[in-house]
């Protein structure tokens, strides 16, 4: 915890010793998200001192409430035995999530230290893909064998009171040994004898999912049904856990908010101001360099027509307004697209509807465009021949920078490239270099 | 109904009836999924045909899975008395969201002819905005008077077992009148003698929140406890509904979509390919218009500068890769400052404190990617001063971007301007103009 040992008398040392206080104190009121903003305002080092001054359940619950990005940089800054204590204690789908972030080795130790139940259970859950029923689910559940009775059932739920108030006991699970045969609803249970065995009361052959299904399909399946959670089962029908409808919702949340990051250039994961510095400039360089480059190249068109551009400097006013309209023409049907496929509205080999849906849009649109950048280019020099060329280029590049804006994501997504990413960088290189080339080719055709 | 008089010699009528067909079939067999995206195909004319054939409690069904704006835009189309009949049947919080955003007048008439009961309730729900918990609750909940017996409780539940399936009662609630004095987890229910009064074991003065708490709010209180809802009073204390968890991060998810499309240029609301040509033209023109305004006055900063252009003519290269990284730079830090704002980490207020972290983010990056640009132009051009130039002002205006881009979504919150939509467009203004004024400030000084 070397971390911990800094010379007492360090600068900062008496407002951050405060904000430790401060959170200890929220945290035992249970204030988390104010205790979340003020441990956002610490140090990374402090960060983790102020976690490791709580005890292992509070501790937990507050790691559960930190941006997963802040709480691996915390993670990180603790001794591996601290860690593992609190990871004892987070939920088994965040605890999984987080150990998947850390570095391999800081994880083999941290879960080698866990108590053996807890770290099978993370080794499992590990496996799975965040955005699959396994990486979803959560292994607090409860459940009965099919010929115990609704007497044997109330006794156990009376007697693990305390612990099962915490789970989503709703439904509890009937299995025969490991496999789910059935689902009880709590209200059943209520409503039958005692002595009756829970194999004629339970709802047999229930919906279930395979640790393997996409949040996707079941997005679609919560979505058919009125279910708050669904049993996940493996290949063999065994009861592995339980995804509520929650989990579900918040991992869409997630993705939704991942997907606008990415389009916004903030590619390497989630980034708060209170990760490091050079961390931050780092990750959001390696989206940047790409860019300066897939931009040099886009302008090298520009080069090749430097003796029209020297006849008719004015020209070099609209360069930069075509490049950024053709952007933002080609962004909103980015944004559609990628709307449209996470609904599931429009599946990857449907390019040519897509085409069709936005080139009409992109006539209607360039038009409109053109028509509005001819008029001030006409008022400006009047000229309209200089209107006439930069009018058609930006109608033209309009409906360039639809069709592509429209169709490559669906492309990327079928060629396995996160289109959240890729989309918005490919299509501006495109529409900048059709822009630069529409603009320039014309005026020499037409101005010199 | 006048669109289902079509003469039905149509054109294109045999593939819609089919279309129409197999949509009644899907929602038959719970496929809703795919019935979505059958349903999407359609034009508006024959997607109010579809749902109007089937029952109101299937066509409701489906209604809830449509994306908002189709589900307006199909209620638009059915006759008002069949949109009564389905809305009746769509849940509470739902209905209440459709309602609110159809036309005043054909909302009105649709309410009159409602079930009384249903139909006040959607008045009532739609006076609240969609993000506090009034505008998130349902109205679908369970309660008993404190003075009732376990035995009332379990005879109820029995009795309205149907009803009672599709609701959430891992807890029911305990009211004096109207007003909530406790809830009663079914759990305790099932461990209690049958004569117990609900007073006796309810758990008293509940965490409940008022109708008017803002989603942050009740977000935050749900990160601090583990319900799967909680209860909804007015400012008397009275139990209005309650708000599930899965409802909140709906409504985050919503949130988080919204942002990514407005940052995009959709704003006017979602756009989906299916809505009519002429709606989509005009609410992404409307935007669209706003840009090449704002595009057209940055760009006037490089008509002072004609003569500088004049003689150093490949600057007209480097004006839109400025423009461009510039507008790269900004909007990652736009979008770190969306993304604080959201989860609570900033407040408006903390402008300074946003500034202090982005600059020195742009100082370190300001410098790499000025750096690259003068290499790119000595290398072109042989020319250092040219290098120089392109180089300190490209680093200059990455400097300019992050400052801006991570103030300005905070700016536009304090004065209640949506900053999803506005940060965009006023960031790339901005740092247009500030970008051609430094490249030809700067050359018209050292390199004529």
């Amino acid at each position: 915890m070397n971390q911990l040992q800094l010379d007492p008398a360090t600068e900062d040392e008496a407002p951050e010793d405060a904000g430790i206080a401060e959170i200890a104190n929220l945290v035992a009121t249970g204030e988390m998200a104010d205790a979340v903003v003020a441990l956002d305002r610490l140090s990374p080092d402090s960060q983790a001192e102020a976690v490791a001054s709580l005890s292992p359940e509070l501790a937990a619950n507050l790691m559960e409430h930190v941006v997963e990005a802040s709480a691996v940089e915390i993670i990180d800054h603790l001794p591996t035995n601290v860690a593992a204590l609190i990871l004892d204690e987070v939920t088994s789908d965040h605890r999984a999530d987080l150990i998947a972030e850390l570095s391999e080795a800081n994880a083999a130790e941290i879960i080698d230290q866990m108590t053996p139940e807890e770290a099978a259970d993370a080794r499992t859950l590990m496996q799975y893909a965040s955005d699959t029923a396994g990486g979803l689910m959560i292994t607090e559940y409860v459940s009965f064998q099919a010929d115990q009775t609704v007497r044997d059932v109330i006794e156990d739920l009376a007697e693990n009171a305390d612990e099962y108030r915490h789970y989503d006991i709703q439904y509890s699970f009937v299995c025969d040994g490991e496999r789910l045969v059935g689902v009880l609803p709590l209200l059943d249970l209520l409503l039958s004898k005692r002595a009756t065995p829970l194999r004629d009361i339970m709802v047999a052959n229930p919906i279930s999912v395979l640790d393997t299904m996409s949040l996707d399909d079941v997005e679609d399946l919560l979505e058919s049904h009125a279910f708050l959670g669904v049993p996940v089962i493996d290949a063999q029908g065994d009861l592995l856990g339980v995804v509520q409808r929650a989990a579900v919702e918040y991992a869409r949340s997630e993705q939704q908010r991942s997907d606008y990051l990415k389009s916004q250039g903030i590619v390497g994961g989630e980034e708060v101001r209170s990760l490091p510095l050079l961390d931050r400039s780092k990750r959001r360089l390696s989206w940047l360099s790409v860019n300066i480059l897939l931009n040099i190249m886009a302008a090298s068109v520009i080069a090749f027509f430097q003796d029209t551009l020297e006849s008719v400097i004015a020209l070099a006013v609209f360069l930069p307004i075509i490049s950024d309209m053709s952007g933002c023409s080609g962004n909103q049907a980015v944004a559609v697209s990628m709307r449209e496929l996470s609904l599931g509205l429009v599946k990857p080999n449907e390019a040519l509807r897509v085409w069709f849906k936005e080139i009409s849009v992109g006539i209607l649109n360039g038009f409109t465009l053109g028509l509005l950048i001819a008029t001030a280019a006409m008022l400006w020099k009047g000229d309209a021949m200089l209107g006439f060329v930069v009018g058609f280029a930006l109608c033209m590049n309009t409906m360039i920078a639809v069709s592509f804006g429209g169709v490559v994501p669906l492309i990327l997504k079928r060629a396995g490239v996160d289109p959240a990413i890729a989309s918005g960088p490919l299509l501006t290189t495109i529409t900048d270099m059709c822009g630069f080339f529409l603009v320039l080719g014309l005026a020499s055709l037409l101005l010199v």
